[in-house]
């Protein structure tokens, strides 16, 4: 095995930390070595600081790890960092990592909307990060030090409603018209404390703070060209493709559930079979690459008229893998279907790592 | 207190029956005398025959009935039949039913394509009750006995989705486009066994069988219009409304909610100001009528970002009000709202009873 | 009608608060006139100040109070104040008030251990109420003012365990052993959170902290003898009997149910029909008292084996009654059983008015 | 690899037989030839006769075996056959492959109580297959045929409760008393239809029948000695052990939590830590033959207060570890503790599995 990259983990105690260190462990490309979280927790063993809360044991090479501030100082022998700070705080922090010349991958919103921050699904637009291999590749070429920088892992729901987008792009044209209803699972609200007990019992919550506005905003900025010169994404403007989004949250632990519609520029509309056989064709480049998180099926149309659901279809390929069932005509639209999603892997920390792994594969970090 | 009229139930051990049954006890308008069941139970003591499964009590004036087969024979007396027969059933026992001169209501689908049997909503479309009214009047003043006949319930899901759309239509013209993707309780689908636990808990169904054609038939349906001789209802055609369901069943007992879209005919569109007041000024027919179960407010318009909730809104007004929230402006079509009705009171049984209690005010039965 | 009785609630925007509120809309005997709750509340008409989280509507005479601070001044013509304060805050504030003279009926736990202060079920142990009638008609003859004082509601898993002991040590004298395995609802864990979606859903929690503590000892008062001079309540030594609780939160609203075995001292047990005629024929005093809230049957008990359920029973009697079911011997002890009670109303804030309504019927307040 | 054995599965298309298939993919030991299932389902490629329930997916090697009868004939090349068999077809099937000299692994209750069929927990009495490994060594001796057996896997509550006792009994002696009230998991009810939705969601079913009987029983016979010649279990006395059994189930998918109370015979009984030390310390026999599927740490002594928890524990060892928690004394007997286990692994077909494995370490397959 050749030399493992170095990885540090930011907002290590929290949620999304808890899951990219489970991702890190006995990874062939990287190697957990920074833990870093809040000063109530720096100094600590990470097996002291931590309630740790997933349904895998925390690995034991993370238990023994002494947790760090969230400084650049601490974090500066990192080959990639990934953030899994709260809004509240990734902001200053992940600007400083940047300006010290680190490479972060960040799960936060704080930077999505940077014109020249990638925003990226990985198994969707790795090419938008070819804003930062253009920057890296320049500074190397004037001699400089590698320039710091912060690609973001896109919103949980998003993640999943693009997936399918991307084939049918590529090969039928622009969406005129998109429309998605979620029912999302609990696990991506965090724990301390998430969506209370009493609130998603025998109960939908048809409400989720700015999610809405971050599905409409993000899909534009995901399905958007990058600028000429490669030094930004272009958004997609309300003529190029309008979208409306419903956000729901349900009794699921994991697994997002979408129901979307679409409708393509082109006329004719493509048919039905068209469809789903675009998608099953659909390889995504990661895989192509070689990168080790990558599905190898990237999405998974499923002919069963009661599929996907979260219990039974959530981890195909480890998770980041997407399925779609449910492909037919809409009477509104031009088709309607199902999307199912993991929302803590293809849809948060797992997109991280996978970023990291295609930035690796390239030879970006 | 006048005479009660005479009420039987067909069905009587299962889910809807047992719900026409509480819904009946203590009724000023009916006095439940008959309760019709099949072969197995039939000559049972009704506490012996069925195994209760409702949050209420089985009614002390219930237990004692003595369960009828499912004949007309056995019904002769009453004034009113509410059935809650399964499909597989219902067929020829309501057509013999209204052969012999029976009112009945239904909760089954069998009829409700017929063009002359009107599909009621009772806090939407009553006047489609005049079809039974003209045909019994024409009895009267032709001296003949009065005839039978059968009124159908809507699908459960389709009575949330009405709700808001007639005083919208009232008074802004004709929709154009609706899109509903609906998040459904569990109790419609009776219990034996109906959704199993294994394949509700901590997941989606992203499917229920024939709803989705059901709640875009049925839809044209309630919101057409009446023959001129009041002989029939004529169904909306597709130039007139295009309507599109994604039906899903989640983890709740009680109260189904919708995210609905919809766009009108005419332009401009209104605003969400006036739709929000059109939706609360509705009042409907029922309660204008005196009916007992008549929602004081039709429609409940939630102001708070997170509302309605199936837990907390599904018994306003005893589960004949409609709750409606988040109404706002929709990037692809003119709007978006979320609509929650319970789905065995207006959404089954409880509309049964209301629809009855409107043919009695209007002395049809 | 006659005069009602003046009745405030602190800690009025919290979950028990709330149920105090609706428990006490349209009551025969008291009428809720202040409210109090945090300086951050305080002074903002209730409908503004509190996020109500009930599945009853806030009443209408509620929602215009001013909310007043937790001070006894403020309290000062009530006749009895309900408090639902968290144990945070309920200690210095409840000897403020018990000190003003006033009367108050606490769900706070911090003064349930002193000997002095009754620690009562309604259902259970009025008798224990006699140690402030005792003082009351003591300062009375005395002429001096009414002297304040504090009664303490039962731990909510306590108050379901104790209501069958009480019929049983009756009639068939001490209990000598006592298990009970809890699978215990998620609201009584208030909402701010309470317990966390991810925590509860699929899951069981094994653990409630201070709880088993709390009904092995709480059980020991409750069924104590007051001293001779009612001046306080006699503890049951470990001797006279002996208590194991292990207790668990389940997905369930609301609805206590419990696993029990126990084991008379008297040889030879009674048989298990004695057991459940006894259950049957107990009425508790507060029925016989006629107040209000007290339920008709006490205890209900229940012949199919797969009852009680919590959907399916809590509301017995309005949440007053208690349902015990699956009588039988018990390989280990003598006999074994299931209870079941509605936590927040018998388990809390029920609990509190029905105790004020035994002291409003003995003319204690 | 050596040449793996064959092996069979009966009831291929249910619940416990799709765990089999699962279990029994991919496996170093048996390779997995045969399906049995009704003649509904013989003749078709399983894929094609198979509701597929689980959450990994259908084994691409078992998807085009064409199911077979349930006959013998059809699996005369077997090995091993593990029958998943619902109880209303087990016993003549697994009769007639018995009388063929078939070895057979039932998760049917049908032959459990013959006290020549051993019933083994495999981490806790595999010396009870020496009954078999008896029989299959005289009948070598004396030149006959291998003769056909049965072992049955124990009820999936019994596993459980039975695997913390072992260790215990082996060091303290014997067990006086033990209580157990279990909170179950609704997977063990299988699918068609199982536990119904309703029945579970926001609620607790006290009852399931048949299984306190059998964890009572069940207890007896695997804690019992064989006889001095091997040829059959001797069942505990009550005199020997008295057990009590409270079984309800709870909203979990799979996991099931008992909280017990057991008394040692002998005085004075050890102390908490020692309880601990020796759970800790328990290497089951199979891990020690190196069987494939045996958990290396067979009981995990979990030290958090809130532990184990079914959504977070279920899984440790693959299911085959079972895990302990809040391990303490108790009022009435000597100690209290929380007992977890994966009702579907070490409860069911993974028992099955693994005692397979014992039978081929073993050499008596």
């Amino acid at each position: 095995m050749t030399q493992r990259k170095i990885a540090g983990v930011l907002g290590a105690t929290g949620s999304v930390g808890q899951r990219f260190i489970l991702l890190l462990s006995n990874h062939p490309t990287f190697e957990l070595k920074v833990l870093g979280a809040s000063s109530r927790s720096a100094g600590k063993k990470y097996v002291d600081a931590t309630n740790w809360k997933q349904t895998d044991l925390m690995p034991v090479s993370a238990e023994n790890i002494i947790v760090s501030e969230c400084s650049a100082e601490a974090f500066k022998d990192c080959d990639i960092v990934f953030s899994g700070l709260d809004a509240d705080y990734a902001g200053p922090i992940e600007k400083e990592f940047r300006e010290a010349g680190l490479a972060v991958v960040s799960n936060a919103k704080n930077y999505r909307r940077e014109p020249e921050v990638p925003l990226v699904v990985p198994i969707v637009n790795p090419e938008h990060l070819e804003i930062v291999e253009t920057a890296v590749s320049k500074a190397k070429a004037e001699g400089k030090a590698k320039p710091g920088f912060i690609v973001c892992i896109s919103n949980c729901s998003t993640a999943g409603l693009v997936a399918p987008l991307k084939p049918l792009v590529d090969k039928f044209g622009p969406i005129d018209m998109l429309t998605t209803t979620t029912l999302q699972a609990i696990s991506g609200a965090g724990f301390s404390p998430g969506v209370p007990g009493i609130d998603i019992l025998d109960n939908v919550i048809p409400y989720i703070g700015g999610e809405e506005d971050k599905m409409e905003w993000e899909t534009k900025k995901i399905l958007g060209p990058l600028a000429e010169d490669k030094s930004h994404v272009q958004l997609l403007t309300p003529d190029e493709i309008k979208v409306s989004a419903q956000c729901n949250r349900v009794a699921v632990s994991d697994g997002h559930t979408e129901c979307i519609s679409l409708r393509f520029k082109n006329r004719p509309a493509p048919s039905v079979e068209d469809v789903k056989q675009t998608l099953r064709d659909y390889v995504c480049d990661a895989y192509k690459l070689g990168c080790h998180s990558a599905p190898k099926q990237t999405i998974h149309v499923l002919d069963q008229n009661d599929r996907p659901q979260p219990r039974l279809d959530r981890n195909r390929d480890a998770g980041y893998g997407v399925s779609v069932g449910r492909i037919r005509e809409d009477p509104v639209l031009d088709f309607k279907m199902v999307v199912l999603s993991h929302n803590t892997i293809i849809g948060a920390a797992g997109s991280g790592v996978l970023i990291a792994e295609i930035l690796a594969a390239k030879n970006i970090i």
